[in-house]
């Protein structure tokens, strides 16, 4: 087709490629949530259907990108773990943050309805994207025992946080009281004071949620030209697993493979 | 709060930042769009509502990013020009490119009942960002001159070859005729065969969309934070103006500033 | 030729373009250049045949890259201006950071017996590279003045505490006296205790080194394949002038063309 | 001390550290080294004096940089390898391709008259540089091999084609002589029609140049502050081992430790 004269500004564009055979790790954050959660009356420390909208939409980034391996995601953040050896998009870091934050952000709107009927949306979710690349299987297994430690550590903080204010405390006096104290005061806080058995809580709001793909063989859609193509990996599924100990990733020897 | 001893996979989060003083552009293009408007069977060679469903969420996107100057969008694609000076979120690439992606998906979900109130959303939209850096105000106006003059050349070229292919030739046999032709051919045929006077068409189609600010003071919500902040620079509007010669920008010397 | 199955290996190398019609500043420091100095028997706070050798490098550098508009020098830094619009070597970062280091740094090895002719040389000196982008010519002057502004404060510093420490005080006790001293404080005390006139100094030491072409056609060496070719601007020289004020811009409006 | 207003433009130098836990391989190449060793009279096809000249720098940068794990060089080449978890410089690519360009040039110049005492330096040799990451042993081992492996298809290129060019043909006619042969082809030229073994050509020649520290431990002077620090790794050695097999790397687990 014709060319004009400005053509030339195209080689501004510069390219941004990862690192080949590093595991790339998009990752998302909900950008103001708490004042997004406030708004829609999220509850407090967790809200389940808040949480189930954020796995549905991360299944349908999995859906859409089949060289993701493995996600993980707690409170509004998700994780997106692209096999090492992939090549889709040149492997360009932004393209492939803006592509999983746009599906993810568009998703989260598209099952808004779906996940909370009588609480009608009313402000856009924006979420942040960023890529993190690791070399090697060890240092990502790594990445995301941080992931889940942190769901666990602000989990226990906002439990304990929660049922203070509930209990009638102010903000900043539930704060200072559980300045400084470590994990097992807050567990006895929570079980001496307010009942609470910490370890019986859903186990999504402790280890937050895990979506993989099951190992069968499945034809799903191919992100980039739309064509179906056979892969690996069937179903994808969300569970709420230990992934920092070895037990998982002995079971699943094909997501790091 | 506690930290866990994988804290370290941090480091691995490089920085991306633009260089500063030059103006910044995101330029969003729908991804499979040619699939997605057959599938929401939007009219060819333009939907008028698909159109006014992309300008809607530009300007949502300016509504949100007080730091953008001027917007340019044409068919599924959208440029948002950051000011030069502009230091939001330290210039971060990835940060500017994934939120304003975000911003825009969420919206054109969110938005899409309003336009297509008779035609449901059967999928997913994604659009893919990338930014672009521009060292001069000069250089910047060939870039906004190189969108809007490619608005024209597809334009043009879409209307008659639609024109070919709903008076009864094939898509090859409407792509054959076109190869090579110029512009006044290509008038030239749309009148005398199909009646269509080009520069009758209307100017969306022909310009594509410029969206602005009034000059006016106005508070907006700042992006960063939800806090109310007074700012230059007034209503978002979409016009359809030539932003190729220099009327445009001696009557709007703000926008360069 | 022949290629090994090891080849794959080529493509961790990622391409590293500097953006376009951006001034490329190349700065080079020495490393460890106050031991040198030291081990070298350098004459304090100034030592004029190490500056000279400091120029002749620069020279050397401007002769064999074409493409370097202007260079400013002082103490063990030089900074190399690549014109806006080149495209050499792709403008690839690294590859013109290493080639202009590795030049100057050759050369410094070559011409010190010429310029220390009872000094043998006792170590390798060692310099550093960066590669730093202005996107206009505005920014670029008001990088020239920075080094040219830092050269004066650093030697009106370096000539009050050498002659405090040449009439026997000790570093430390230099240095508690000059601390937080205003300029006028330091000319009177160069004026009154030891009566240096501080404008009479060498003007290389207060103004630092300009590296240009003079801008008469010559036949030079092209870096890149060692061929003949004609290029405007001839002579490289070595002048003190002033390049903060306009004057000396507005006599070689040929350098930021 | 003062600051100027020019200040600002230091902001322009945008940080470029490598991913952490990778190898960073530091590649130097000869920039128009045909030309330079037809000036200085090379023997074709390899001259041991430049070879052995080239190796005394490695030793050097080695000695300079207590982090590189190990070198390789064949030609106008060299690769230093730095250990995956060195922190020195930040990583900065910049900072230590340049640092390493610049002791490599250096050193070349002063160490020249040893190497060549009769043969005066005509023209300042020239080095560029890159940085390149590897992610793993695997792919670095496969890196140097690749290298090694290089050095030997050109090695017997050349030796071949000197033979042909010293028995009397043009460099063209030799050139179209050897296109599109194999490995065992040129062996047997070289035997039938030089009585050239390829084989017992010298190791240097055929394997190029490896250069490590033995383990025992050694003080060295650290290269950046040049204080002296106990380290691992003592005296820099150069071998021709073969460090494709994985004998070599069995004996020195230490390198990639």
């Amino acid at each position: 087709m014709a060319k004009s004269r400005f053509e030339y500004v195209k080689q501004f564009e510069l390219e941004d490629p990862l690192l080949p055979h590093c595991w790339i790790v998009i990752r998302l954050d909900g950008k103001g949530f708490t004042r997004f959660s406030e708004l829609h009356n999220f509850k407090k420390p967790n809200d389940e259907q808040a949480l189930r909208l954020m796995n549905r939409c991360a299944v349908e980034v999995l859906e859409a990108f089949p060289d993701i391996r493995i996600a993980f995601g707690e409170s509004d953040e998700y994780s997106f773990v692209f096999s090492k050896t992939c090549k889709i998009y040149g492997r360009r870091s932004s393209k492939l943050v803006s592509l999983v934050t746009s599906c993810f952000s568009g998703n989260y709107v598209r099952w808004w309805p779906e996940h909370f009927p009588s609480q009608p949306l009313l402000c856009t979710p924006i979420f942040d994207g960023r890529a993190v690349c690791y070399p090697t299987d060890h240092i990502l297994r790594h990445y995301l025992a941080w992931r889940q430690a942190d769901t666990h550590i602000n989990n226990q903080y906002n439990t304990c946080f929660w049922a203070l204010v509930h209990s009638g405390k102010s903000r900043t006096e539930a704060q200072d009281h559980l300045k400084g104290t470590q994990t097992a005061y807050k567990n006895e806080l929570l079980f001496s004071e307010f009942g609470i058995k910490y370890g019986l809580l859903p186990v999504m709001f402790r280890k937050g949620s895990v979506v993989t793909r099951s190992r069968r063989q499945k034809t799903v859609k191919h992100a980039e030209d739309g064509t179906a193509v056979q892969r690996e990996g069937g179903e994808v599924t969300v569970t709420h697993e230990d992934i920092i100990d070895d037990a998982f990733w002995e079971t699943r020897p094909d997501i790091l493979m």
